[in-house]
């Protein structure tokens, strides 16, 4: 059965290290849903998936700087996602901003 | 009836007119609701509620900067929220950390 699954990610991107661990992030999350906003991510998986994704993740991060929250939705829900404003992913790798 | 509604706030806190606008974001999600991460936010609200928090914040943002996501959830769901490491939000009044 599929779930929705809401990624966020807190992370200071003030540091080099901060930077380097939210495009790890990104990467992992992006192998297996969207990315959304800078630190935020969804993805369509079952539980193995879920289960699968949240052990890459916790590989990557750093429980002592930052936090990471996962909200798993299932069950005959109705869902609405309402986006205003711009998303802008900054890509860490050069510097640029990908709009 | 009342529905989860997750707000993500997509604002770069590098410039102090983003943390100014991080700051007024929280304070009208925290009267709704709870802060869970730096920029995410989770409230259980009925429509007309989930309607002026919308109407306020998007007095506060600023939409060619920032990008405000909206999730709300309702009807029969299952839902799981779990938490890896810290939440540490930054009190951006004085520059100290609120853990």
């Amino acid at each position: 059965m599929s779930m929705l699954v809401i990624v966020c990610y807190d992370v200071s991107t003030e540091s080099s290290a901060g930077r380097r661990r939210l495009r790890r992030v990104a990467k992992v999350c992006e192998s297996m849903g969207q990315r959304v906003q800078k630190s935020v991510f969804e993805c369509r998986l079952d539980l193995a998936k879920f289960e699968a994704l949240e052990r890459r993740l916790l590989r990557e991060v750093d429980l002592d700087e930052d936090g990471l929250r996962f909200y798993r939705v299932s069950g005959r829900y109705e869902l609405s996602v309402t986006q205003h404003g711009r998303f802008r992913a900054t890509d860490f790798e050069d510097g640029s901003l990908v709009v």
